[in-house]
């Protein structure tokens, strides 16, 4: 796509793949807010005092249909607000039309370059002259790296005079990111300095994201106060494990109509995703191996009646193996090469370096078949037979289904929208440093109760009602 | 579309959506043939013999890429085939289009009117000139339909020169099917016949076809031998179960995105497709309420912890409404009406008379929205809230994803080829009369066989050739 | 134990460890009186009508809580009742005693030597004077084949004067048989003759009988009708499956309070009781591997995610084994050499020749340590370590714990007394040839209808009771 | 029992049951022993070095053959040991004779009236002349409770001459507590002084002993550093959770030979206690109904397809109630008199005030009926129903089965031995303060590696131990 900003009528800025299905997007959201009652309770309960007025929050997180609830209710509170995706397979092209079209800036598609993909970021996170956004909403935290990394650069430069060089590094993605400073370094120098002064904080979501917080905290290099969503109970233990319980096979499916029942299936991680993706397997009928390195979670496996081995005792044998660890170098070339004609490779970790894509790519002689995006073969050329990869690596689920289903992502969505309220009030009271804070209990709490409470309405005399109900009565 | 058959350069006859799919659905065959271990085997064992030399096959079976495979192991054993779909949306076009370009003519597409869907049937069964088919593959006995229909409208316009009266009769699609035999008796009034002294037998798919053909052979009326494959062991207790445990799930979160877990579901019907669903539903973190009105089925599900209900007793209550009782009128407008703002109403039985989906179309004031093909809102006008409706009513599985995956339809078609094979091994010798015939058990087993031996050969030494490996020792 | 018969004050012979168990027994009967509706229905039905007045029945089966209320409802429809169980462990003591003090004739005690076995069977079926029962309740065809043996030796003597001699067989059980025949030859040459001249019909409850007698009605041998009550569907499909879910975890927790998750099981056949047994262990957290040689039962195996495998394969990695196939000579000693230290080697099929406890017992230098009574620890003496062996090789559930739940039961026994109610409705009729018979599908759910009728009466307005309103709506 | 010491033949007190049940004991201790390898591998890495030698160690916690093999880990450690149970109905008899004859002092036995339940915890913590023990190992805190009493009393003793008045209390349990204090007030007034003075520390096992601690800790009356081994990983989500989900059922099938599948099951309380047991129940084929307070843990349930609802609700309908709270007045008589006929009442918490005994014992003219110990059935005047009580409301899985299988306690007791010898060797360094403390988590993965790599030895080339293999060589 050409990168040129568009405008609304209203003059909003925007960058999506066809506006035309906005409408199609405004029924799957309202769809989505019936199963958002967390979301839809912040709304009633904070919407008529709009708490975020004034407030210009930048978003970088899969530009879903969930998402837009979550952005037109953070927009109901009162902010303004951009957005981009933080994947480039993640986005629902109607969500991100119906978000552009009626309440926020959006620069976001299915199927974005790299070099897209971080004009869109650097796109949310211009507010034009007066500087950046006053929060983050991020997401595997490239909105938080882009500006620890232009803080950077800027100071660099300042000192030595001296520019990013884009051919320092190896990683084809940080070279974009480099390139994109320096251009920009020409042009206004103190930009990501101006963006640092202005935010009063940011609130991570995901596990990737979280630990490179914690690793800016422990060198002391983190620039503004950071809320861990991540590890909030209602987040990690739901999200991370029903979300992917629902989404892996609904990934699997929609990419590959395979059978799940009879496969082998190989889940790399037991944490809670993996504990998520091995359930959905094994209750699909599944046999499932597990590969893991911490003793309590292999044997929390061994509790289950999955088997725990390496990746090497069973590379040759599975037909599923799916990465969920989090961390890098999971699945490499020379397993991929093991594998049985048609085995399915795939990743529902936040970033796409469990499986080695390069070494795959650059396997001499091999040949990539896209049956449908994102799914595609790849042959090796002595052996003659291939593998599937799905969303060439990355996150299988948002890259072929949809993602985590509304009600899960409700309760995630929440506490990012609570953590957002809590940095905003308190932006001058100086009661967060530049450091990572979990969300109070009592916070991480709260939209469960609203989840049940707006439940109960709805149920009218049910049984989650009269479940909240005693609770309520309890905890009053 | 104009309903005009269209021809290949090699004069072959066809009616698809856009050939140009045809390399995309070949990808996907290819795929599936990997998964269909029982057809691949029927295709070496019985290819190089070419049994169905000469043979005619048409077939009235869903037209999606596992049929695909079933139609191209007819045409490797020597058969000339033409097909059409038994479902307005089961066709999936791209395995239509491949089919078309490369091995059978094919009348089909998704999302035919039932005008359209009934021409594409008559087309299937017209062979031109020496009549119709030797065989036919019927799935829910449309094909049968037509023909006994077709024969029984000849008889008695020959005794009285009564043409068939469309306006006899209150159902719509019946009205069309008395349309077309009485077009048709015009330009040649032994039609039917003609393809009833040609035709050797029938060999039929599913639970709801067979009903039909039992009761014909009660009443006598039956025209010809059929082979009943829906009640081999290796099609009812897999297809049915297992086939559907994996795609209802699959149809529900293409159609929805919706959150299974937590949700409340109705299964009506406790059979083998009640079974797989039920459990396909409670694995995924729903509570799931069963009606049905056989004790014995009832009690089953009482011992896997399911509650028993009337679908009164729950109407107002539930999330998911699944039919699966293959009788009519299970879920009315009434219930509907009754129900929560976003239930979802589907079925997976053959027909689509299970819910009443005429009482809905034509409820006063009753509004539509299509959220997008296959997936409705109805809202009725009085409580202003809605429902949502997969495929019309129609096999949601279907209708809103791929159907049944590739491995358990290669049991249920390795059947249908061994049942075409013996009706026309034992054409001339009187063996089989005009009554339903299961296929003897050690048929019936046949495919399972090959099915893991075939995969012995992919595993090498894997645990299932060893099973197998085991079996054939002891039976030798 | 003395083999002498003992009398109750008022006259009833019996034969039982421990008559001052009796109060206990009751207490344990009134217990499960309310969970087997289907025989209190029966009772209620049947019990002012008296059909079986002036009916003599025996029964060989194991004598537990649930058999107590078996032989009571019997004899509360009219019958006199004489009882033995069916396997020298499975016989409750305390049942035994409530009934000889209060109901019915008992022979039987929880271990009792083969030679004890055999003399109580032979109790069951003397009547005295006048002949032997009216009818038999058979389970495993034990006292079936006494008699069949017994005309056959009594035939031989009349025409050779030859008498059966033990030393014919290498069979340790059979040699006792034949023993008890020749002994009685001389005392009454007619007896086993006259038991068969009187006999209306045998039911028989299990697999393993039913084979035996479809075999007697292969060779034209069977003396007598027999309804196959093992083959109703509220008879194999609930007691083999459900009972066995419940009580193979119930025997090896009381035999060896092992955890069973995170063990390796290995469950040898996987028919209904196989299946039971696999889900029990599946869901109780073990990885489950199944030994099958019939393709379709394997295959349905993995559908449910469990590993195929020969026996060979993981003899030595599993930590129990449990037997189910009917079958003889599974576990070999050699096999039992080659497992881990306290692997769990245990038999729930009906007979006790799945495992080689010849083999084990006559192995060189073999140690035996009994734990406590049923549970005993086998060492090999070049190896040190040994396994664990389970009621010495019989049926695990009724040996080491109390055999299956009463409501399972209570369908399976309500069919028994269906078919005893129907073999001597039509003693004199001639509707039953001497062949064996399948309940019909009406009197085969009956039972069901009863049981939930039943229900319906305790639960008042719950679940099963709208259910079976329901199903008797539209049944009616 | 007359509450009298008795002593081994070198001199070692002791009070059991039985000392001829030894060699029973110590047949299945050695079982035992293969399936603890925490404990064994503690054995084998600290057993030469003797690091508790001069260690006076006193246990209150249930005498179970596991509890046996904890015992003669920290003997073969160097330490003395006296033991006690924590519960009247827990104890082993065979566990009890085989540890009094061989390895400790024990004083316990099954069926201790609460007298003697409390003589027996004065016995354990008695060590003659030099005071008390150097460290205890507690379960549930009646050991910690007793000193922390006895100290009180006798200060208040010592300050105004008051004695405690048993009186001043209505619970029967603290009245006995009170008395045995003003007793030995007389003869030794600063015998729990000098305990307390000798005192490490404690090691606390159960989430009731921890809340008490901490309520300690936050008052500021803690005695002596604690280490709360409850909330180790390693424990509370292993022992809770896994040991319940086997010991229910366990228990339930033991004490009442009920069918579990089909019945109505109740969840009080969705912790780790009920997350094991709410999940047993389900996979036995019941359907389970949760109540809980915590809306987290009761949406947990929600997405797990289990019902929420509050016990008024559903105590008419459901068959079996189970409380895993850890509070107290769940279930009281007024819900006790509404139940079903023969509805079973259980407790799995540690406290028997869940279930309101007292309410239920003097509920006018309420009748007990005891089936078997443990198991009794208690009729109420009025409706002529009954309900079944197990183990008086006390611990179920210990009552009526054996409690958790040696597996899962040896992770739990690993971590007491790890706890235990990080309070010897800290005796004197000062690093442990009046506090409550949680086991660092290195120290509490230890015993899981230890634990896996014991499997190794015994698995050799086996699943786990290729596990642990690839751990090590990532942890090293």
């Amino acid at each position: 796509m050409s990168l040129s900003v568009e405008k609304t009528s209203s003059g909003r800025e925007y960058k999506v793949k066809d506006l035309s299905q906005a409408d199609f997007g405004r029924l799957e959201i309202e769809l989505a807010e019936v199963e958002m009652p967390g979301l839809m309770a912040c709304r009633a309960e904070f919407g008529p005092s709009k708490p975020f007025a004034g407030a210009r929050i930048s978003g970088s997180l899969h530009m879903t249909i969930q998402t837009a609830v979550l952005i037109e209710t953070l927009t109901t509170l009162g902010a303004e607000v951009r957005w981009c995706s933080c994947n480039i397979f993640s986005t629902q092209d109607h969500a991100a039309a119906a978000i552009a079209r009626d309440s926020a800036a959006v620069f976001a598609w299915k199927g974005e370059t790299l070099e897209e993909y971080w004009w869109c970021t650097e796109r949310c996170l211009d507010w034009g002259e007066g500087g950046g956004p006053d929060l983050i909403v991020d997401d595997g935290g490239d909105a938080t790296l882009l500006i620890h990394e232009g803080v950077k650069a800027e100071e660099e430069y300042e000192k030595t005079g001296k520019v990013p060089d884009p051919e320092s590094t190896d990683n084809a993605e940080f070279k974009i990111v480099l390139t994109i400073i320096r251009d920009g370094l020409k042009s206004d120098p103190k930009k990501y300095r101006k963006m640092k002064e202005r935010l009063v904080g940011v609130s991570e979501e995901t596990t990737t994201g979280v630990k490179r917080l914690y690793q800016m905290q422990e060198t002391g290099t983190l620039l503004f106060p950071a809320i861990n969503v991540n590890d909030s109970v209602t987040k990690s233990k739901f999200d991370n494990l029903y979300g992917c319980r629902h989404s892996l096979p609904d990934g699997l499916m929609r990419a590959t109509d395979v059978m799940i029942a009879g496969k082998v299936a190989v889940v790399c991680g037991y944490g809670d995703v993996g504990k998520g993706c091995a359930a959905a397997l094994k209750q699909a009928g599944a046999r499932v191996i597990v590969t893991e390195i911490d003793p309590i979670c292999a044997l929390q496996a061994l509790m289950e009646g999955l088997q725990v081995l390496t990746l090497e005792d069973v590379v040759s044998e599975a037909d599923i193996f799916v990465t969920t660890t989090g961390n890098k170098d999971i699945i490499m070339v020379d397993h991929m090469r093991k594998m049985k004609n048609n085995a399915i490779v795939c990743n529902i970790g936040h970033f796409d370096n469990e499986i080695d894509m390069l070494g795959l790519e650059t396997y001499p002689g091999v040949k990539r078949i896209t049956i449908k995006p994102q799914t595609d073969r790849w042959v090796f050329p002595e052996i003659k037979t291939g593998i599937i990869v799905l969303a060439e690596g990355r996150l299988m689920n948002l890259g072929c289904a949809t993602g985590h289903p509304s009600f899960v992502m409700s309760c995630s969505f929440t506490n990012q929208v609570i953590a957002q309220l809590e940095l905003w009030k308190e932006k001058s009271s100086g009661k967060y440093e530049k450091k990572v804070y979990v969300l109070p209990k009592h916070l991480d709490e709260k939209d469960f109760l609203w989840s049940l409470l707006e439940r109960l309405s709805l149920v009218e005399w049910g049984e989650v009602g009269r479940a909240v109900f005693f609770c309520r009565r309890i905890m009053a």
